[in-house]
């Protein structure tokens, strides 16, 4: 099989996969600092010419109103399934600088990891597609599917051009499916595929009561306190088991089948390092639904911020003519995350206390994506792993949202398999981010397994 | 009789009075402001100089941590009554001083009242008691009672060292009675007495939930949110009906009688003016109390400040680790402040939901003050009030605090009489702040005859 011949070839060039990782992670493209600007363009040309030396063809840089979007085409059989791949060559602020124990962008290796700024997020991982490439061609052969590569430079600052691009190339994409390996396996030699995260819809609650702020001993007593309101709403949009009490929330809410239950049941979840991240021993949350269910898989609703009044040092006695509150839901398929920020409106509207008024903004919002894991390409992923891995994935819901899912099923109706080589203690967007180079090399023998299988199941699958 | 002389020669000297109190209002005092401090001395050197003009003995300017407070002692016969005079010589800063239709400090009489910062607030008040010695004296009589005048220089920062000031001189400031002309009569030509002052118990509450902050989306729906939980706290503090649910809050309210109720009831409240400053219309609280007893005459708790997680622009998806509220009690006889606040401690630690652990401190407290409005030196007022404004006063509760009754009260085992002639529109801390000439000059009436009833009633009264 030709898969062999490339896996063999990925084995023997390990050294150079490395090297060529080093070379990319050694570039400081933190796209949110504009004094990285050369840096972002430096590692824009950096991936665009090692997609021309992968014999891609009409490779790109493009502009957008701040970072380029770097695009290419590996061109292989018109008859086979195409395959957007999407990554992105920017990366996360290194501070605190000090805390990292050699330099954020002077990869080194100790015991089996990478350690620099990006090694895992995303510039390891979108190398594992690219070396891929670089195993098919090294065993004189084309990979076996058409590929499609979009490595942005602005999904470390929520990707504020990339919609627009897409948007402009909808013919040009055209693919059968997109894959994505940003996102993380469940533990070392334990892989796993995502295949599901929330949505948001994010709003911001003001209350208001007097004109203006009131002394308290002057006018407390008589008078309704916006901030005492703002609490009675804010304690009564759960119910006294967690259960989000806003009329029609769930009405949309896909049912979890038993067997998916069974599945998510199945998934290795840590429950000491559940603990000791959020110091609660059991958990809070609507008891009908497992912690795993309840933190993938069952929409949410956070107050994120409050303030109202004198938040200073000391005794101020002032009765505030506003109180604030940001309030954010994580929403699940298929929950709309207008209608579920209208529907918590009116809530809030119907909660307002007598004496004070109350208007709820909309400030972001963000669809629920899911990918059915009956899917031929999600099976061919599944299995691809396990070829590579030795074990078979677990199916895993993340809480998360990662807008570009979203956006590519929306804008080119395309599925998207999560194909995540990180690991939970990579550090990401933290002192020292690191890759395990057995990921590093697994997933670029995954990636061949996946386009294989892929190639077998054929475009109609 | 001798007031008759005392109110002849007040009558006789009004341009005289009011020349004086121009002087005293030109100095800028403001006592916050250290740039201002060499005119703080000059203030107190004046008003010291006005009580050796007017016969006082033993007249200091005591040093303190920061500014002095002036004292002087005008002995009439040993037999009568002595009384504990207290005014502040000291102002508010007067930003914003464009919005002065005259400058503060050059003071201007237009339409019958004296437009400077500090014409009521209380220079102008602490001079109708110096202006009415002087009526004695220009009538060639000595007062009638024995005076012991505190003349302060720290008022409008909080009197951070008068306390001391006291302490040190108990046996010296040993008296009968305690007069503060520092509060407003209810309108021109109503007059009234402030018989009550609440008490003050203002803590901060902070309820702790994760080790750090978390992601929203990562842990939403899985962990008790710490903003949530300090909403349930405090929307459980009230009732649906405003009565404060705090377990014992109530036990030592002292209650109203039929005729106190009565007398509440009597005065002329402005609905209107509560309506526009408060933007609500019939106001909230209590049931079971008018707002004018809510006002003054009931406890309260109310929500002074909020925060927790994220409150600058935009969404943030942030569970918060902590979240915090600033809570104050007004308190009325007989309760004790830091019984409240312990009261109030134990509550919220019972309301804590699982999951999140709460602390509350004490930051600040203080004690209510009443004064019988039966003592004859309350009547001695009243009937004083009643010959210089031709009506009877109403007595009145105010809902703020005023310190140094208390001081007075728990120091030296004063009563205080809030004889006060400012206007509720007089623009206390506010640009284009006014006394009244009427104010001033039946003030100082008001004072010989409050004087000559005190005598009259005897010191055993």
């Amino acid at each position: 099989m030709s898969v062999d011949a490339a896996l063999a070839a990925a084995r023997g060039m390990k050294e150079a996969s490395l090297a060529r990782l080093v070379e990319l992670v050694s570039i400081p493209s933190i796209s949110t600092d504009p004094a990285h600007a050369p840096d972002i363009r430096r590692a824009a040309e950096w991936v665009a010419e090692r997609l021309r030396a992968l014999g891609a063809e009409a490779v790109s840089i493009d502009e957008t109103a701040r970072h380029p979007v770097v695009y290419g085409e590996v061109r292989s059989d018109p008859a086979a399934p195409t395959l957007l791949v999407y990554g992105h060559y920017d990366v996360q602020p290194v501070d605190p600088v000090e805390l990292w124990d050699s330099p954020p962008f002077s990869p080194t290796v100790r015991d089996g990891k990478l350690y620099a700024r990006g090694a895992c997020d995303d510039k390891g991982q979108l190398m594992t597609h690219l070396e891929a490439v670089a195993a098919w061609r090294a065993a004189g052969l084309q990979p076996p599917v058409n590929l499609k590569i979009v490595l942005e430079g602005e999904e470390e600052i929520g990707s504020p051009n990339l919609g627009d691009w897409v948007r402009a190339r909808r013919e040009r994409l055209g693919a059968d499916l997109a894959v994505i390996s940003d996102t993380s396996m469940l533990a070392p030699g334990t892989p796993s595929i995502c295949y599901g995260l929330r949505g948001l819809a994010y709003v911001e609650i003001e209350v208001s009561g007097p004109p203006g702020d009131l002394h308290s001993g002057v006018y407390g007593g008589a008078v309704k306190n916006p901030a005492s309101a703002l609490a009675q709403i804010i304690a009564a949009l759960h119910d006294e088991q967690g259960r989000v009490t806003v009329p029609g929330f769930y009405d949309k809410v896909r049912a979890l089948d038993p067997a998916e239950r069974a599945a998510l049941a199945a998934v290795p979840f840590d429950l000491g390092a559940f603990r000791q991240v959020t110091g609660q021993a059991g958990g809070w949350g609507d008891p009908d639904h497992s912690i795993v269910e309840r933190l993938g898989a069952r929409p949410t609703l956070e107050v994120n911020g409050l303030w109202s009044g004198w938040t200073g040092p000391g005794a101020k006695t002032v009765l505030p003519a506003k109180a604030h509150a940001k309030v954010s839901m994580r929403l699940v398929p298929d929950q709309d995350p207008h209608e579920a920020a209208a529907q918590l409106a009116a809530h809030v509207q119907a909660l307002c206390p007598a004496g004070v008024t109350v208007t709820v903004r909309e400030l972001h919002g963000g669809w629920p994506a899911r990918v059915d894991t009956q899917l031929p390409a999600m099976r061919a992923a599944a299995r691809a792993l396990e070829a590579a891995f030795g074990r078979a994935p677990h199916f895993t819901l993340e809480g998360g949202s990662v807008p570009v899912v979203a956006l590519l099923e929306q804008e080119l109706g395309l599925d998207t398999v999560m194909l995540g080589f990180g690991l939970p203690d990579d550090n990401l967007h933290a002192p020292n981010e690191k890759f395990n180079l057995e990921n590093y090399y697994l997933g670029i023998e995954t990636n061949l397994h996946f386009l294989a299988n892929l190639a077998q199941a054929g475009r109609g699958a």
